[in-house]
């Protein structure tokens, strides 16, 4: 077997060659779409039933709306238009018919041309808002609090399987409020849920802030993301939340009689996080060997592979195995005993630490005979042998532990590589050489953010929330400034 | 308020409307697709939540595959292109641009035409055969079993909520087996898990059996079906499993090596079900009043309606009716408590009957001071009144007596509307007055099915599973048949 790349030899290969051994996802026969391979949607809808529940948890409802949007709804709100404009797909006849020249292909029937163009949603703003206008008459049908559980479709020319593909998975609330305040309050309450789970769940510590006005999403007053340091000190935007004050009630004429009967425009909110949450979360904690992942969203827990010579040997060790299996499962933990005959103790080592499987038990007849059983933790390859009895109890504790590891671990590591700079000239030689966060003061100019992005790549991923107030002067123009920003290149 | 409009006086103006008054759906800006409103989507996720359990059970995973098609894939198994391409959205282009004549509007840009159109999926076996060509190698990666969740699009001119939209949710099975046998087992299988499904959770009884050759999905050898009786008399087709033979490995070249190392081409099945199943739900069981819901599918189970004329005595029941609640949740059911302070209970008895809630309690200071409670069943509309102690036994107790009424029910009606014909004079009157289900022999030929349907707009629904062999004459053509088939109007 070839050896696998590292990260140190090429991080965007490690990545790519990960995603396809640990058999997460692979390139479609479909441009810039992905297939999601059975263990990484299993891990998807892990992250989809957590979540879910927290969304319900705060009150949100799920429903549905169509895939698809007439251009002339697309085009209501301008500038969320022009946003996406640039990447939609497009739907224009509604049948195919044979090919005259060739019976045995199809050709698009020139006579089923659309009267209107359907455009295949890049997000759904505009089709929700429309029905919202229907649903909303006075201050008792708000708050009205949805989530949409759906595929987007965003045609990108480059690609990488979960970080970036022309379809992704996703989920988008969308909320309408009687007050701005209220809707602030729940773009940050959404803000705040997506950091309990990237931080509990998928042991992923963020940046909590507020895009710059030229990086919100189009059609947003106020756009609140969650940033997450990559193991090659770049940035991904793990999830946004949109204060959409009131852009799209006015441009879909949504209005509420409030208690006094007078009408009002409605305020809005939109949330989302996608599957490029699988990206995050495998780039976060995996290393040269193959998936980390965080005990919470690991589909198989615990995978226990028996050591034998002999059918007889095999059944021996079988009987304790399955002992432990329903112990685990009696305990909430998802188990997997790997008696397949066909392969070998070592391949079956290196398979399951391909895939992540946070803890390894190994079972032979002479550990059982000494009442013994071999632990090996995935994250930290620690291996140990331990007394049989009562193992599901330490198992139960390395859950816990390993979750805890991986996000201590993760936060030491962006704690390593992010820092103040305050001189351009240093910040450009750094970004260059070592990558990573920058804490820097910027003039709030939209001038002075772009010169940075075109010198250096980098961006200004967010103005942080818990950022503490000082005077300084910005990086590039020595401008005043009351607080840092974040810069760093990113996905 | 208007009065409801009834089954009697026009079934399908009914249904419309109860899909509206209910929350269920509504038809969306995009012509032929709907919004699936929360109510609607919230028994959608308890259907899906339950089948997921069953297709793991039955050892099947989840995955996802593109929304798109590239029609050059698309047509490679002829019958099924043949079969779709009547109904297909084409996207042709991947870019909006502004107007020149108008800047506040958007066109297609006409240099973004795509080199190969994409068909949006109205069904995934094209895009999912093509994958599995990378997957399978040899006997060792057989039998694949797979599922995916996604949205479809089937373009329809006459849609109706549910029945027919142009997009849809389903699931899809599509599975690759060594022998034909174990083919044709799996499809079998997935029959009865889908016959589990709708009798023991839809309180459906369905007739099981196999379509004849001219009805078969585009592209199988065999399709079963489970067929449904509407309470108009109406056949409703509530889930298909297709055996697909060879068909699809031969069009995607998908072979595999047998022990020997002896190449052949794999066997297949794909099998769904869809957001049609809501429609069939909402028509067995449903009466004038509103939607009438099985237990295990209603996402309140149990409403408790307060009744009271003061703040104390909304008090002094709210401590009851809260002790009631946690009960019922710690047994598994689901409540709602409905103390809105907006809304009289005459009010909410309607919505909740609306909503078809199987059981309602209504707790009033001078039931309590007596120690009992008024409850009513949604689908007998008995009411009763009845100790609040141990009230929580006899309501987990209605749970299951509700869920089987409401089978032997629909069990009992369709009974009194299925009959043996053998005249076809007899026949086409009958079906015309009377419409329900008929047990006739047929020869088995397309040119007599034609008839029949050009004439009475009936179809031959399946040939059941169970049919008992008996010598008889097709009522058409008098030629010899051995088995009755099922032939009724259809959704």
């Amino acid at each position: 077997m070839a050896k696998n790349t590292t990260r140190a030899e090429d991080y965007s290969k490690w990545y790519n060659d990960l995603v396809n051994r640990a058999g997460l996802a692979e390139n479609s026969g479909v441009r810039g779409c992905m297939v999601i391979k059975p263990y990484g949607f299993a891990i998807w809808e892990k992250i989809q039933a957590q979540l879910d529940i927290m969304f319900k948890e705060t009150g949100h409802q799920n429903a549905y709306f169509p895939l698809f949007i007439p251009k002339s709804l697309f085009e209501a709100e301008e500038k969320n238009a022009e946003g996406f404009a640039k990447e939609c797909a497009v739907v224009t006849h509604y049948r195919l018919k044979t090919d005259p020249t060739d019976k045995t292909k199809l050709i698009v029937d020139p006579e089923a041309k659309l009267e209107e163009e359907l455009i295949v949603r890049p997000t759904s703003e505009a089709i929700i808002w429309n029905t919202y206008k229907g649903w909303i008459q006075s201050y008792r049908d708000l708050p009205l609090l949805i989530n949409q559980w759906a595929n987007v479709v965003r045609w990108e020319m480059r690609t990488r399987l979960f970080l970036r593909t022309s379809e992704f998975l996703w989920q988008e609330g969308h909320t309408a409020h009687a007050t701005k305040n209220e809707a602030i309050a729940e773009a940050e309450q959404m803000l705040d849920v997506y950091t309990e789970f990237t931080e509990n769940w998928m042991s992923m510590p963020v940046i909590r802030g507020k895009k710059t006005e030229s990086e919100r999403f189009a059609g947003a007053d106020d756009t609140y993301c969650i940033e997450a340091m990559m193991q090659d000190g770049k940035a991904l935007q793990a999830g946004t939340s949109h204060f959409l004050g009131q852009n799209f009630a006015k441009a879909f004429d949504v209005k509420f009689a409030d208690k006094d009967g007078k009408l009002e425009h409605v305020w809005a909110t939109s949330w989302g996080v996608s599957t490029r949450l699988m990206g995050a979360l495998i780039m976060t904690h995996s290393d040269d060997e193959g998936l980390v992942l965080p005990p919470k969203l690991a589909p198989i827990q615990v995978v226990i592979v028996p050591i034998y010579k002999s059918a007889e040997e095999l059944e021996q060790v079988s009987i304790k195995a399955n002992e432990l299996v329903q112990k685990l499962k009696s305990m909430g933990i998802s188990v997997k005993f790997d008696d397949d005959d066909n392969r070998r103790p070592g391949w079956k080592f290196a398979e399951y630490e391909t895939k992540g499987v946070p803890v390894r038990v190994a079972l032979g007849p002479r550990d059982l005979a000494e009442g013994k059983a071999e632990i090996v933790r995935r994250d930290t390859k620690e291996k140990s042998v331990v007394a049989f009895d009562g193992i599901e109890n330490l198992i139960a504790q390395l859950m816990i532990d390993i979750q805890e590891n991986l996000f201590n671990r993760a936060k030491q590591f962006r704690a390593d590589n992010i820092q103040k700079v305050d001189s351009y000239d240093v910040f450009k030689e750094k970004i260059e050489k070592e990558g990573g966060f920058y804490l820097v003061h910027w003039d709030g100019t939209a001038e002075t953010e772009a010169l940075i992005k075109s010198e250096t790549q980098a961006t200004i991923r967010c103005i942080p929330l818990d950022s503490v107030e000082e005077d300084g002067k910005c990086m590039v123009t020595g401008k005043p400034s009351k607080h840092r920003v974040v810069v760093a290149k990113a996905y």
